[in-house]
C-alpha cells in the first residue's frame, strides 16, 4: 500500500510585498507529497528535474518519507522554472517566466515498486500527463485526487474532460468551476461537474475556505483568517497533499472522512503561506499541526 | 422590555437577471424588522414615509409583531425611493435612481413608549441619524448593533467614526471593512476596527458567509451554498435584523450566543434572496426555519 504522488519537482522565483527569492524548490509534487508526509509514510513521486536540481534537495524529500525511484533526473538538461510576482492582495500574480525544460517532454514511468499504490494524487500537470498514469497502474487506486487548473481549460480542454471522467475527486477553485461548468453558482456549477465524472469535487476559495460536494450533500470548511499571507505559492498542492495524505491515513473513503482530510488540508496550506516556497513544510511539529488544527476546530463550531 | 429598529422604510424599483419589479416595499427597517420579527415580538420601528405610502403595508408590519407608533408619515411628502439594477453576478449593482425624499429632513422621534427599548438595531442610514437615536434614549440599551455602507464612509465619515465610538456591534461586509480600516487582511482590519469601538465586529461575506470577531476571538460561519440567488435586496438588513432578533430572544450577550445568532440571521438571509425584495420574508413557517438551520448545522460540521 502506498500513496502515489505525481506533479511537478521544480524551480520558482516568487516576488511579493514582502521580498523576493532566487531560485528555490517548488513544484506541485514538491508541496503535495510534503503536505501528504505529516499523515502518511509511505509516499511514493514520479516527476522530473534536470541535472541542476540539487542531490541535497532530494534527499530531504526522502527524509520525508518520499521514495524518490520515479523521480525522474535528465543529464544535460534544465528543471521546469517558473517565476511570479504576486500583486498587492496576494490572489492574484503575473507569471514573469515560464520555462518548461524537463517537463517538455515528460514520460511520466511509473517503477515497479510502485505498482501497489492505493491512493494516487495527480498534481497539476499536464491532464495528459495524468491520464498516461492512470493508465500505467496494473490496478486502478483506491482513490484518485486530481489538481489542476485555468491553464489546462485554456489549452487542454479536451484531455482534461477525458482526465476528469477517471478520478474520483477534482479539486479546483472557484474560478475554475465556473470556466469548466460555465455556471456562476458554484452549486450549478459542482451539480455539472459532479456529471462529468469525479464523484466528490472540492472547490477551494482561498481565504473564504472550501465546498466539498457529493451527490446532494455540501460540506463548508473555513478558511483560517490570517494576518500575512507571506507567499501563496504552492497552498493548492499542499492541501491536496494534506488531504490525500489524510485519506491514506484513516483508509476509509467516505464523505465524513473527506471533511476531515479538507480540514487538515487546510490547516497544513495554512502554514504554507507564512513563509517563501515549500520552506514552512519542511519541519511542523505535530504539535503545531495539532494546535492549528485546535484553532480550526474552534473557528467553525457553534452548538444551537 | 424591546427591541428597537430604525433605518428606512422605502420603495425599492428592482432589475436582476431574472425579471424586474415596480415599486415595491424594502428599506433596511423593513427588512430588519421582518427579519428580527421571527425570534421576538416586541418590535418597535422607528423610520419615516410620505403619504404615498400604503396602509395595508404598515398593517402588514403590525401583523409581524411590529409596533409603528414610532413610524412618521409625511402628509404631502414621498417615500424614500431607491432604483437598482443587478449585474449577472448579482454581486454587484448599478444605482438608477436615489429620490431621498421624505429622508432628507427625518427626525428620528422616540415615542416615549419605546423608552423601554434593551436591544437596538442602528439600520443602514446616516449616522448623524443613527447617533440622534442612542443620545435620545433614556437608558443605554444592552445591545446596539450597528449596520452602515460605504457609502456613508465615502460621504460622511467623521460622522460615522463617532457613531461606532458608541455601539457594541458593528456589522459591514469585507470591502467595507477595508476601506474603512485601510487593511487588506480581514484580521488586522477587525482588530484596528476592533478598537474603534465596537467590541463586536461582524464581516459579512455574501455567498462566503461572515465573520465575527470578539477580543481576539474569531467564528467564521458559513453560507448557505444557493443554486439560485434570485435578489440580493435587503439580505444584509434580514441578517442584522435575524441576528439582533436572536440575541433579543436569548436575552443574554455573549460570544456563543452570537454565533448562533449569525447562523439565524444568515438563514433568514438565505430566505430573502429567494424572491424579490421582502417577499419570501412575509410568510415562512417555523418549520422553514427550523430546517434551514439544520441545513446550516449539516454544512458546517465536522468532527474529528
Amino acid at each position: 500500500m502506498s500513496l502515489l504522488v505525481i506533479g511537478t519537482v521544480a524551480f520558482d522565483a516568487i516576488e511579493t510585498p514582502f521580498g523576493k527569492t532566487d531560485k528555490i524548490v517548488g513544484g506541485s509534487a514538491t508541496f503535495a507529497s510534503l503536505g501528504a508526509s505529516y499523515f502518511y509514510d509511505k509516499i511514493k513521486i514520479v516527476a522530473v528535474v534536470g541535472d541542476d536540481f540539487p542531490q541535497h534537495e532530494i534527499e530531504d524529500l526522502q527524509k520525508h518519507n518520499v521514495n524518490t525511484e520515479g523521480l525522474q533526473i535528465k543529464q544535460g538538461e534544465k528543471s521546469f522554472f517558473w517565476s511570479g510576482r504576486y500583486h498587492n492582495d496576494m490572489n492574484s500574480r503575473d507569471t514573469l517566466v515560464t520555462e518548461l525544460n524537463v517537463l517538455e517532454a515528460f514520460d511520466p514511468i511509473i517503477p515497479d515498486s510502485y505498482q501497489d499504490c492505493e491512493y494516487l494524487m495527480l498534481g497539476n500537470l499536464s491532464p495528459q500527463v495524468q491520464q498516461t498514469v492512470i493508465a500505467r497502474l496494473k490496478n486502478r487506486p483506491k482513490l484518485i485526487v486530481m489538481d489542476t487548473m485555468n491553464f489546462w481549460m485554456d489549452i487542454a480542454l479536451d484531455e482534461l474532460l477525458k482526465t476528469i471522467q477517471l478520478v474520483d475527486v477534482l479539486t479546483i477553485n472557484d474560478a475554475e468551476a465556473r470556466q469548466l461548468s460555465g455556471e456562476f453558482s458554484l452549486v450549478k456549477a459542482a451539480r455539472k461537474i459532479l456529471t462529468m465524472g469525479p464523484k466528490y469535487l472540492i472547490i477551494k476559495k482561498g481565504e473564504h475556505g472550501a465546498l466539498l460536494f457529493h451527490e446532494d450533500k455540501i460540506f463548508s470548511a473555513p478558511a483560517l483568517p490570517l494576518a500575512e499571507v507571506f507567499d501563496p505559492t504552492g497552498a493548492g498542492d499542499t492541501f491536496a497533499g494534506g488531504f490525500i495524505g489524510y485519506m491514506a491515513k484513516v483508509g476509509t473513503v467516505n464523505f465524513n472522512n473527506m471533511k476531515n482530510a479538507i480540514i487538515f488540508g487546510s490547516a497544513l496550506a495554512s502554514f504554507c503561506v507564512e513563509k517563501f516556497g515549500s520552506e514552512r513544510l519542511r519541519n511542523l511539529s505535530e504539535e503545531e499541526i495539532a494546535n492549528r488544527i485546535q484553532e480550526f476546530v474552534g473557528l467553525a463550531k457553534f452548538e444551537l
